[in-house]
């Protein structure tokens, strides 16, 4: 009989996990390594959050949604910077919806506190160095060369996130599949300040995009009046982590492909020499359960690059489906509950991946070229028209809980549609016509 | 200047890499988290060695091919065993070359014999929990629970195979690429024993093969007299180690199956019954090497499956191919030695690995076939005739020292060939003629 439950990670997966049980009637206890981020000034390496209707289901369901809601900022479309200096606006959704960007660090520290407030015992200093996946057992000490102390519990969360110790645990277990690979591309964090009266320098309620081919510069707004910006770039190549790095290399990068940044971020230079690239990880692994006493969930068990924004609606995706599994089997057997859950979330980390790897080209070229956005147009406009018929790609992903196994399928389908659409004659005079509605119709 | 060299891992490849390392004038201390080897009866999970050029290559090099092969049995053919209880032989090499089974333990031990003669120093029963790659310094306890001793060292080598911890060290670095898959077949390790003048029950100049499609038996001689087998069997399905698992379901599989097995091995079902199923892993990474310091070598670098008898070979051809490059580079700058050795290595760890994964499908299901037969006899017809123009990739792999990246992509371009050959009329009559022969020719 499972009674007290253990999470390892204290991050917005590990702590929204944690609620969840605890609201289940667990004991619920949450170890991480670090000290309580509450007490430290988060600024951190990490691409802001975009919070979207995945996301938004569960923290509604904890009934946490309206708390959270004040964290953020609704953003309805992308703002896409040209290189001559203009600012096309495309919006997100055919029927108007959000995403909403929120600082990782922000929401972090918030969600502890109500997880506090309702019970969840965090544990901070104290890394797990080990598990023992039959017994159930943590070991943790100082530093992993101490002595280990052992920690016995009923079932164990793996919220450790891409770099899970837990995992590496079960990847020396016999028929582990395992794969990671990284981008050639890393990220390096940057930041627009408020205006002195605290407004934001750009239109908060947008997603600004500076799409340069083979690198792209990204702002989502905070709160605060500021914005964490993100310069993805390649390491090695004739524009590159590797060939920008003296005063004279980053003026040059920053004065050719992004000329409003002096005016929005007058220390860029001093930002980009302080701040460290990151690496873009893909991780995949089978199986996420190791029998009824250890779990792997987020990033742990799916880690994918940033450009769908859905690796952390992906994690609380993980959280709503193992807590109605739950509702459905019962906490009598945990053994099913996470044979089930497997069995959902896996094909669904595996479609999220493809999809957030897909959508770097999207974001960073097809943004920026004429025949994209008219192809979006048209999708939007066939939409409008027979919204049973047409639910865009970005939609299902973004603004739908239809499983991401099924929106990658249909969004293939769909892709060799459009790429037939856009072989018409003269499609770019008559792109809004009849006939165009009606080829679209006859293909579906 | 590096001085003291470390090996982790006191299998073979680590034990050779050890010998060569002492030889070249360093102090070389090999580490193990088992027992010395040579104090326990070494009848293990392992399939028979089949050492073939490659191997032979640096051992010959090291002044102790002579003593090692005393050790082993030329096999010079496959022996098939259809399923109808006839048996047909079919050379490995066009030119009478042989591959020679030699068993793991036996071979382990005396290296370990001749390194110690050499003067290596080997610690046993002390497992390395840990590596601090930038300062080279190996942690060890007994238990990894308790307090960590420090190792220094001037260079540290992951010999420790395909579940290395070194490498799982150089795994939690950034921009670690690592894949690590498992075939749907796992294997069970029989014996059959030799008859009582201690003759062996089957030619033993022959890798016998009883391949039934989608899983096979094989059996490689020892210098005692026995054979040690291996049953290659999918974990899952009709025919599989799940569905044969009672002794009502072990003796109907092998009197239905492998007739003639029951007379070779009179307690198959006690053995059956005793002995594991083991996987079959494919692992691939990337960087082998962390600065100068350390680096990955043999399995612990490229795990592949037994299917074409490499994976030592392929271990083996790094301390050769090491050796050759601290020849060249000298041994002043290990900086540039590793370098070498990555960017030489790796190519031809994913080439193995390909070629072995491929040739799970021609030992199983072509050697069963008259066609597949038919194109063996046709390549070997043509290659002795015209011997500069044609070696068959098997000879490339295993009687060459070619790299595995130019018999790979020279098979693969022979194979389009065969394709078109096999496409002739009347092949099956006319495949030795001047036309055929011609033919080839013609599409060189």
């Amino acid at each position: 009989m499972v009674k007290d439950v253990s999470i390892v990670g204290s991050g917005l997966v590990g702590v929204v996990l944690a609620i969840s049980l605890k609201k289940k009637g667990y004991t619920v206890t949450v170890y991480d390594k670090s000290e309580d981020i509450r007490n430290i000034d988060f600024r951190g390496r990490s691409i802001n959050l975009a919070l979207s209707d995945r996301g938004w289901r569960i923290l509604k369901e904890l009934g946490i949604e309206d708390e959270v809601r004040e964290l953020g900022i609704p953003m309805s479309e992308r703002a896409i910077h040209t290189e001559d200096g203009n600012v096309k606006y495309q919006p997100y959704s055919i029927k108007g919806d959000s995403i909403w960007a929120i600082s990782r660090g922000g929401l972090n520290k918030d969600l502890i506190s109500i997880a506090e407030r309702e019970g969840v015992l965090f544990k901070f200093d104290t890394p797990i160095w080990d598990v023992n996946l039959k017994e159930g057992i943590l070991y943790t000490a100082e530093k992993e060369s101490d002595q280990w102390n052992e920690i016995k519990t009923d079932l164990i969360f793996g919220a450790d996130g891409a770099y899970s110790r837990v995992r590496s645990k079960m990847q020396k277990q016999s028929r582990f599949e395992y794969q990671q690979s990284y981008l050639h591309l890393g990220y390096k964090e940057l930041r627009i300040e408020a205006m002195p009266n605290g407004e934001h320098q750009l239109s908060k309620n947008a997603f600004h995009i500076w799409p340069r081919k083979d690198f792209m510069f990204i702002a989502l707004a905070n709160v605060d009046g500021s914005f964490t910006c993100t310069l993805f770039m390649p390491y090695e190549g004739e524009v590159s982590f590797n060939t920008v790095q003296t005063d004279e290399e980053i003026r040059k990068f920053f004065s050719f492909y992004f000329k409003d940044v002096d005016a929005l971020i007058p220390n860029y230079l001093e930002q980009f020499r302080e701040n460290p690239v990151n690496s873009l990880v893909t991780m995949k692994c089978f199986p996420w359960v190791s029998e009824d006493k250890v779990a792997l969930i987020g990033d742990a068990a799916h880690a994918v690059v940033p450009f769908y924004g859905q690796g952390l609606n992906a994690g609380l995706e993980d959280v709503y489906v193992l807590n109605q599994i739950i509702n459905q089997v019962g906490s009598g057997s945990w053994f099913d509950v996470l044979k089930k859950y497997q069995e959902e979330r896996k094909p669904n980390g595996d479609a999220i991946a493809e999809l957030s790897y897909r959508n770097f080209r999207e974001m960073s070229e097809d943004t920026a070229d004429d025949m994209f956005l008219l192809r979006k147009k048209i999708e939007a406009k066939f939409a409008a028209k027979y919204p049973s018929l047409w639910l865009p790609l970005y939609d299902r992903v973004t603004f739908s809980t239809e499983s991401y196994v099924s929106a990658l399928a249909e969004g293939d389908r769909q892709a060799g549609i459009m790429d037939e659409v856009m072989k018409m004659d003269e499609i770019i005079h008559k792109w809004d016509s009849e006939e165009v509605m009606n080829k679209i119709k006859s293909l579906l």
